[in-house]
């Protein structure tokens, strides 16, 4: 049991996803008053910006000739800043619920796989493809093993000591997974088999370089093949894996551990699940409010659709825009929220921490 | 008779209004290969941002916590460049008509008071309030005098030489041309008068001070009052003013050259009557193509409206960007339009005339 199962966060706004789009939902929820408690699948902010091309140039964000990912979402976090969101990482929702408060004023139950529980007043999902989770194995009988012997996420240290490891991948996180095992100390690894179908890889050069230099040392061994069959002991713990090589022969390698890094894979997960109105993966939501099927449930991003839509971060910043409003109208006790300026208003002004009758710094 | 008048220019696209939205409907459509010809009131592209609050901090536009609109039209301009808008400053659309091609296609004809004509295949209305015009003169009988000694922009030096010259106003516009009037030279003003209701101005302090000396020095002087009465000569040319003054006098001034320089108010102009769908000032556009009642002509920004619709910039972002995929499909044989990231695609990195594979400097 999570100590915090029975304790529900209360929030205006949870935003579910934290990528750009999530981020500049708090933003504006943040100028209209509301504050946000903001859940992602992944470790930190950023989402498909920081996770999928952190370094890539980004040109069409409107008044940013060019960015890149990782810059992009620091732009995001920095202009966020003033409203304090609460970032809730690697963790993602399961459920999502109607629920009726103590005042009787309707509002969602949120739980996370991490034990959190939110009661939030409106909700926003900014889950663009998915979460982010790693890419499985789709050998048959495989999720037998997992957390026997067979891992999705490098464990610690002490998980591969003295074992015979088995890592597969052809990027940085499995090279460098299969480096760890292998360096000298005491958790080294009684082996250490890194396998790939083809001998090529993803990963930087000098992370290549190091796993030949230890493989030439005797360290550990690079193998092309591909698993076909995972064998365990008497107490279901992994043990051996099959494997078919090239020459289109098996062979059987020892392996009490073994990592599949195979990179990330965007789920739909649970969302496909809270009744709301999917149409190929998406969200269908109104142009107005952006809101789904549920009412106070808004969707923004890459995750809805409706006619003309385009998966483009800048229409994602509209739609969070407009969302943001729609909740700040619903949770208004007249039903109105009034258009005001961020050039102009003491309110916004005070809002975002900042005083306008002193000259602003021009950004560098 | 002007020479352009004959020859209409021909374009893909044509963008009424360079202000911020304007700007990034012309990258837009230079992202989908359409080429574009801006033309706006304003002697210089940026719109109410550089004309209305240039050094204005704003805080709202996604990922920049904090810009002026100065910079705001900057940043637009830079990102605009690859694809090499032609701009056509200082004129207004006074004309806007549905024509046949020679080969059949429709497309719309477009005249400006300056005399230039194009034929356009899509036509992108991004005229914010509208055009900024200066402030007439409510005075009953004023029209008749306009050109004929009553001038709403500054003229050149020969129109005030040797004359007695009423400037009326109280910002910097309006006190450099009392300046420029009163200063010594050939072609000095017989008299000078700035007048506005008040002794209390708008303008910067070191140009209220050489206002100050000059008047000092005899050189010209201030009125506290306001027009109430023009009377002309027998040709019908300016010769006199009546001017209420605080006291509750009424005086005459001698004015042969009367200069109203009042500021700029946004007019929506000869746009009212194109046959567009008006509501309250705003052409009414739907949500999927933000196409306005004439198919091909789009409006984006401020001028447009729709269920939901909240006057702001990244709102006018979102709608450019889905105005030009509209355009791009009514112009392409099938008439449809591929959706690609400038992150990952050659043709488009290809028409911004990056290079993908160096590394981006990033910005600094």
């Amino acid at each position: 049991m999570n100590p915090d199962s029975g304790t529900p966060h209360r929030t205006d706004a949870l935003v579910i996803g934290a990528g750009p789009v999530g981020l500049f939902q708090v933003f504006q929820l943040g100028l209209l008053g509301l504050h946000a408690e903001v859940i992602d699948s992944l470790p930190a902010p950023g989402g498909q910006c920081t996770e999928l091309y952190p370094d890539k140039p980004i040109y069409d964000i409107p008044a940013l000739p060019l960015c890149t990912g990782r810059e992009l979402a620091e732009r995001l976090l920095q202009q966020v800043a003033p409203f304090q969101p609460r970032f809730h990482n690697g963790q993602q929702v399961t459920r999502l619920e109607a629920v009726e408060q103590a005042d009787g004023t309707p509002a969602y139950r949120v739980d996370t796989d991490a034990g959190l529980r939110f009661t939030a007043r409106t909700v926003f999902i900014a889950a663009g493809v998915g979460s982010f989770q790693p890419r499985h194995l789709t050998l048959e009988g495989a999720a037998a093993f997992e957390g026997q012997g067979l891992h999705y996420r490098r464990p610690e240290p002490n998980a591969w000591a003295g074992r015979d490891v088995l890592v597969m991948g052809d990027d940085d996180a499995a090279l460098e997974a299969a480096i760890a095992c292998a360096a000298a100390g005491p958790q080294r690894a009684a082996s250490v088999t890194l396998m790939h179908r083809r001998e090529a890889f993803r990963a930087a050069p000098e992370t290549v370089a190091q796993m030949r230099a230890l493989s030439e040392q005797g360290a550990m061994r690079f193998v092309a093949g591909q698993p076909v069959g995972l064998t365990g002991d008497a107490k279901g713990q992994l043990a051996t894996v099959q494997v078919a090589l090239p020459d289109g022969s098996t062979t059987a390698l020892p392996a009490q551990l073994m990592l599949v890094l195979l990179g990330l894979s965007p789920k739909l997960g649970p969302i496909a699940e809270w009744g709301l109105a999917l149409e190929r993966k998406q969200l269908r939501v109104d142009t107005e409010k952006f809101e789904t099927a549920l009412p106070g449930v808004y969707a923004v991003g890459d995750i809805n659709t409706y006619p003309g839509k385009r998966k483009l971060i800048v229409s994602g910043f509209h739609e969070a825009t407009l969302a943001a409003y729609a909740a700040a109208a619903r949770l208004s006790p007249d039903g109105r929220v009034l258009l005001q300026y961020t050039t102009t208003s003491p309110l916004l002004q005070q809002r975002l921490g900042v005083q306008p009758d002193k000259p602003a710094p021009a950004e560098t």
